[in-house]
């Protein structure tokens, strides 16, 4: 019957190994606080003994106060050829502050012999004994058995002889880790199952991503009998990254009934993965199970049809669940009934039939047409909408601008913009420059426009992509260019289209700051500096 | 014993529902060039009869000279209450030009009822109706069994109905789809084993990755009997994508000796995934087992030491296998032979250790730090290897351009650019008009070169993208421009990196005039316009 499983998340030190990802103090302390409050029993915070700045900050981080999960200080067995007591690696490991150890060992021949350069019997009395000592200090040790799956298929006595070793040292859990990535799900079953019988110690599982594998070898271990699970929230780490969590914990809580996290935690998900992503500073993979943005985005109009007649008929679990929701992505394969909702949020009375409904679809496929795609541009779809039923008004209107370019740069910027911009019945002329012609024009509009909406400076982009359409027109063919903006408190995209890349840009400009300050507005922020500044 | 495996690629059908993918018909082209040059069996290009736009590509997609891959149309059974006969889509679906069909129909009785609207019956009669009319026109018909493990789990004398029916009709093929990506890999297993003995046509597999286990269900399909492999290269597809066959088939045919693609193709796998990606302007997921940057990345001092002594200690297979090569991250000894067999067709006497040959890899390196990337542009890196090692005569000399650019516009062109060259101790100034800056200074600098270079005028550009990198540093981003060249005889990729658009554009530009004149000079046609031309 599945019951409580031991959940390890590994973002931290495992996580930290995965290439693009570092972690200062303060990240840290907010991956730890985002992952304890998702009800993750056991967060692996590091070696605490990786350079003094590690040490320091392993310290401050053992004192967190956190509601639930348990802080793991991770660390090698003792050196060959000297005692565990003497050992100042060891030794610091055992006085981190934390109250469990994951120790790492040796599982494969290839890697005491090649890596190690010590003998087969002094690793295994190098196990035994570091374990032992870590007990005696009181600690909770946590043995995570390396390469174990590549070991095992070299020598299955050796391995089983690293297991009795850590398990005679009084190791509390038994990790198998498959550290290359290289077994396959049906190993993993049935090498588990062997030593979930052969010891009565826990066992763990700890995978890797390289053959795409990690999830379901996972899984496969937990349906052999281990209770312990290995991994890190979005997948970071070594190469192709360890065993992602954010997949495997709703996998066998949702679908299997094990207890991985509370199940008033569960709907936390989503928010999480975001957090943590946000403080790794990268961008979430959009196609994540579950918590990606797309997962349960529907775009073509059959599935976006079917999903709305029945829930279940494209989407297989409820996305309230994990903290998700449905997009119905708004584009030409999509109809009538997938930008209904959106229609509804800002004029509850409309319906499929309502002469604004066809206007707006209208205007939608025509701009479509010539390059618009407002899937990923909700932003400049929902000013589209309010522009057609009459619930916009514009902040600002742009008169003109010029831009100049030059090659070679005579400056560090060889581009410059001038731009009038008119509010109201006041008019402002400003310059801008920047490395290319669209940072310019930013820069120009910008400064216009702070005069009247001090609002403005907090907004900047924080993604700006650019695709050429129609590419067989070659450098005459129409640009698209899509940004995403942030004012720190939210964020939103929008999109312009024109033959011109710097018009294209500006489309995408303008209406970006529109929505700003309709949001500003929303939420009765005083945006217009003020009335004398306009009187001036 | 691992036989041969049918592997379908669906990136042009089910990729392109993927929310951001957006693929033209020159897009479509490419990739299916690309999927067959990695030996790829069959091709679904999509649905002939989406959209008129839709359609007219698809007839001459259907023309593609392509070595291996057969191309399959793809579209679903009859309406219910219409003779196959007289079904207009159905009959467009059969005379699309493709020579195999991939039709779907429903295996979900929620599905039949609710989305569809018909009776159980009905649908059985429209599947077997269907596929029939399709074998009369001597097609190939793949059935693929929409929400097969969700149907089986409801009613599964109903699910085994369906697949009658299609057998009865004379499908070729019956692919069990997981179509929400909602069935574990052993209920795969053993539906799959279940169908695989109950029909005597081949079985097919269609998983999708909304629980992260598309890559290990397909597996347990094939291992279970299945045959025939749906999948998109990059895992593109509806929310969390499909079953990624750049994993997929480097798992079964590596590590379980099952034919997928011919074992010459193997090495093109990290190649093509870029390639495809380029064309598909998305960024390739760094952590991609086998054909991501990071899948053989070493970070961790130590996982770095131990794979310098021994490649097994922490590789699954060796990086070459699937031509993507080692990274570690300090002394870097790749590369060295991945650029060699390049190297040597241009001075036949380059090894290994040449000094010319370590020039080269640092230069590259040096521009891949800074945003240049040669997979998808093989003229600029020629030129590269050229420029290094004295095999290079430049043309002409860009002295400087200056563009202006303006909104509204007054004329149909709102920029203008004035280029300077020198040809020899001939000096040329020109000035161009476009709808754009970059469009503009093309004009002129074509016309510049013009006066020296008659030839030019036979080139023009077929591709042009544009990437900004390092998105997160918005419109002040570094720029990376791809254009692809063609004078009717041949085709040729440039690129250019920069923070201004237009300066990026004009490195790519000037590389892509130097590679048409240097072909023009090997074939031996006179390009320089005349000796008087020159005095004058």
């Amino acid at each position: 019957m599945p019951g409580k499983l031991d959940i390890l998340d590994t973002t931290l030190r495992d996580g930290a190994q995965g290439r693009g990802i570092s972690f200062s103090i303060e990240d840290k302390r907010n991956i730890a606080y985002a992952l304890d409050s998702l009800g993750i029993g056991l967060i692996e915070l590091g070696n605490p003994i990786a350079s003094p700045r590690e040490a320091d900050g392993f310290s401050q981080l053992c004192k967190l106060p956190l509601t639930q999960a348990k802080l793991c200080a991770f660390g090698s067995t003792r050196r060959h050829n000297l005692r565990a007591e003497e050992d100042p690696a060891l030794q610091q490991l055992i006085h981190s502050g934390a109250s469990h150890v994951v120790l790492f060992g040796k599982a494969w021949l290839l890697h005491v012999r090649e890596v190690l350069g010590t003998t087969a019997d002094e690793n295994l009395r190098m196990i035994a004994d570091s374990i032992e000592c870590c007990k005696k200090h009181g600690l909770h040790v946590i043995f995570d058995a390396e390469h174990y799956f590549d070991g095992a298929h070299e020598d299955a006595g050796y391995v089983r002889a690293v297991l009795e070793a850590a398990q005679s040292g009084g190791a509390d859990c038994l990790t198998l880790c498959d550290t290359n990535g290289a077994a396959s799900p049906d190993v993993i079953y049935s090498l588990t199952e062997d030593a979930v019988g052969a010891f009565r110690a826990q066992i763990g599982i700890h995978c890797h991503d390289d053959c795409g594998l990690a999830v379901a070898s996972s899984m496969m271990a937990v349906r052999a009998g281990a209770t312990h699970i290995q991994g890190t929230l979005l997948g970071f780490g070594e190469r192709c990254g360890n065993a992602n969590l954010s997949t495997l914990i709703p996998n066998l809580q949702l679908k299997f009934g094990y207890r991985c996290i509370p199940d008033d935690c569960m709907a936390k998900l989503t928010y999480t993965a975001a957090r943590v992503a946000e403080i790794s500073n990268i961008t979430l993979n959009k196609n994540l199970p579950y918590v990606g943005s797309n997962a349960f985005a529907h775009k073509a109009g059959m599935h976006a049809d079917g999903v709305l007649k029945n829930q279940r008929s494209f989407e297989h679990v409820d996305p309230a669940l994990v903290g998700n929701y449905r997009r119905v992505v708004t584009s030409e394969m999509a109809g009538r009934s997938a930008i209904l909702p959106k229609l509804q949020q800002l004029r509850p009375g409309l319906t499929k039939d309502s002469p604004e409904t066809a206007v707006i679809l209208e205007q939608m496929k025509a701009r479509e047409q010539y390059g618009y795609t407002y899937e990923g541009a909700e932003a400049s779809f929902e000013l589209l909408v309010r522009r057609t039923i009459g619930l916009f008004r514009p902040h600002f209107k742009l008169l003109f601008y010029r831009s100049q370019g030059e090659y070679p740069r005579h400056e560090l910027n060889p581009a410059t913009a001038v731009v009038k911009i008119r509010v109201g019945d006041k008019e402002t002329l400003e310059a801008g420059e920047g490395n290319g012609p669209v940072n310019a024009l930013d820069v120009a509009l910008r400064r216009a426009l702070a005069t009247f909406y001090p609002n403005i400076r907090e907004a900047f982009l924080r993604d700006f992509k650019v695709r050429v359409l129609d590419p067989e027109a070659a450098t005459a063919a129409n640009v698209r260019v899509l940004m995403t903006t942030t004012d720190g408190k939210r964020s939103w995209s929008t999109i312009g289209v024109a033959s011109d890349v710097l018009e294209a840009s500006c489309i995408a400009l303008t209406d970006s700051i529109e929505y700003k300050l309709m949001l500003d507005e929303q939420d009765g922020i005083a945006i217009l500096s003020n009335e004398s500044e306009k009187e001036r």
